[in-house]
Formats: C-alpha cells, sequence, structure tokens
C-alpha cells in the first residue's frame, strides 16, 4: 500500500447496532475452514436469528465442505457489502464484517425446522409459499442439512 | 436443501473463456488461509495477469495475514459475481469461481513494480494519474507489501 493509500482511514466499526445491521441486510457469508492445515471456503445464504446470535444454512447431505466441518468446525466467516469500486481513488467503498466461530450439524429436527424458518424469513419477503410448496412434511427435511454457526466474536471495518 | 430446490441445477462452469471473464471483470477475491489449523480470512483488491496466471495484491508491510501467509502459504479463494437474490425463489443468481494456490510476498523490485502495474491496470481506467503520484519513485515502494498469488487450478460455478 503507498504512502497516499496509506493515510485513507479504513476505520473499524466499533458500533454493535451497525453490526448488527450488516448482518441483517447480508444475504450470504463466505466460509474459511481448516482440515489438516488446508484452507477452504464456501459461500453460503443465511438467515441470521438476531435473539441467539446465531446463523443457519441449508445444504445437502453431502460434500466437501461437511467433511471440512466434521473435522474441524472452527470457522472464519466475512460479510461483504460492496458498495462499488471508487474510480480512480484505488479504493473501494465497502461494509463487511469477519466473524469467528463454530458450525455444527443440526440433528435435531425441530431445531431443523426452526432454522429453516430464520433462513427463509431472513431471506424472502414472503415466505409462506416456499414454505408451503417445500417444506410440508416432516419428511421434507431428510434431504436437507440444516448447519448453524455459533457467533464466538467478530470484527467490523468500512472503507471509504 | 429441500427436493424442490435440490432440482434446480447447480451448473458447473467448464469454459476457459468464461472463467478468464470472471477472473478479468472481479475487483476482489476473498482468501482463505490457515495456520496451525485455524482459519482465517481476508478480502483483497487484485490486478489479473493473464499471461502468467497470477493475481497481484498490495498491502501494507505488517498484519496477520502476512504472518499466517509465512506459516503456510496454501490459500483457497473465491471470486463472486453477484447477480442478485431471487425474490420467491429461494435462489440467489451468481458466478464464481473457487481458487486453490499459494499466495507469496514478492520481495524482488522489479516484480513489485509489474504487480502494482497489473494491479493499477485491472482496476483503474486511467492509472497514470494515481501512478505518477503515488508510485512516483524507487522508495515508494518500501511501504508496500505486494503478494502474488500463483493459481493451481479453479473452479467454476453459476446459479439461475
Amino acid at each position: 500500500m503507498h504512502p497516499y493509500h496509506m493515510t485513507k482511514e479504513e476505520r473499524e466499526i466499533k458500533d454493535k447496532e451497525v453490526m448488527k445491521d450488516i448482518l441483517k441486510k447480508g444475504k450470504y457469508i463466505i466460509v474459511a475452514m481448516s482440515r489438516n492445515n488446508e484452507p477452504y471456503l464456501v459461500t453460503l445464504s443465511y438467515g441470521y436469528d438476531e435473539f441467539s446470535n446465531v446463523l443457519y444454512f441449508h445444504t445437502g447431505n453431502k460434500g466437501l465442505k461437511l467433511d471440512f466441518l466434521r473435522k474441524n468446525p472452527a470457522v472464519c466467516g466475512t460479510i461483504i457489502e460492496d458498495l462499488g469500486y471508487q474510480k480512480d481513488e484505488c479504493a473501494h467503498a465497502y461494509r463487511s464484517l469477519v466473524l469467528w466461530g463454530k458450525i455444527t450439524i443440526v440433528e435435531d429436527l425441530q431445531e431443523k425446522k426452526q432454522g429453516m424458518e430464520v433462513l427463509l424469513h431472513h431471506l424472502e419477503e414472503h415466505p409462506g409459499p416456499i414454505h408451503d410448496r417445500t417444506l410440508n412434511s416432516n419428511a421434507s427435511y431428510n434431504a436437507v442439512a440444516v448447519l448453524k454457526m455459533e457467533i464466538d466474536h467478530m470484527t467490523g471495518k468500512q472503507g471509504q
């Protein structure tokens, strides 16, 4: 980073309400995992449960990320609010969070249902029809893995 | 993922030209690292050198990511072209790449200069003024660390 660039303050977001606002508005998170010191990442749509400070995801029952998470549930994730590249400034405007925590696979049917409720209400304005179309029986939950990220701590930054 | 959702094909991008297009259009990459099996990630503006199939970044001379990269240069990164959440579809439209490779710190002044050229030409339409303003002496390169990611392999996906 050249001297001109360095004098631009890249401000830390300390306000918990601002951080919560980013969590509520975000649609997806990039999650970094580690297995035998090998890095891997995935991008996942999420639902934020602000009362328990937990993120929920849904995914298929198989896949590389589940193997990583079973070996090591520790994750580091980021939610990025992209406000656009600033031409002629060599800078990008954004708000972002980095979150540390662990991701576990939800096994309990009641919690799977709750996780899917949180997810649909987070992502959709009118979750009812989707819910009725796709989650209309207990058996419909067998095909979906619900993951839960318990947030241990997080930091926020904004550029520009 | 519920049954309805699973029938939607999430298509792999196999066309190398499409992958290159995503690399050329992208402005930033999220990079996952691993140190002692601890995951960490950062978001970095990048420049893509298509002739050597390398990404260049600039950063300060200190920071957690440099410590991670010195301990373990292996990284996994993602570039996301966000095409928007699809309301009432429980789906997000996107094109994305996942890249594996290693990131090293460029020590050679000539390569640092070349890396900054690649970066500025990737990010800016008119890189000249910024270059003249900020990289006008060899000394100006002392304050900046230039990182290089050699791409080992990558995969592409698109949703919707």
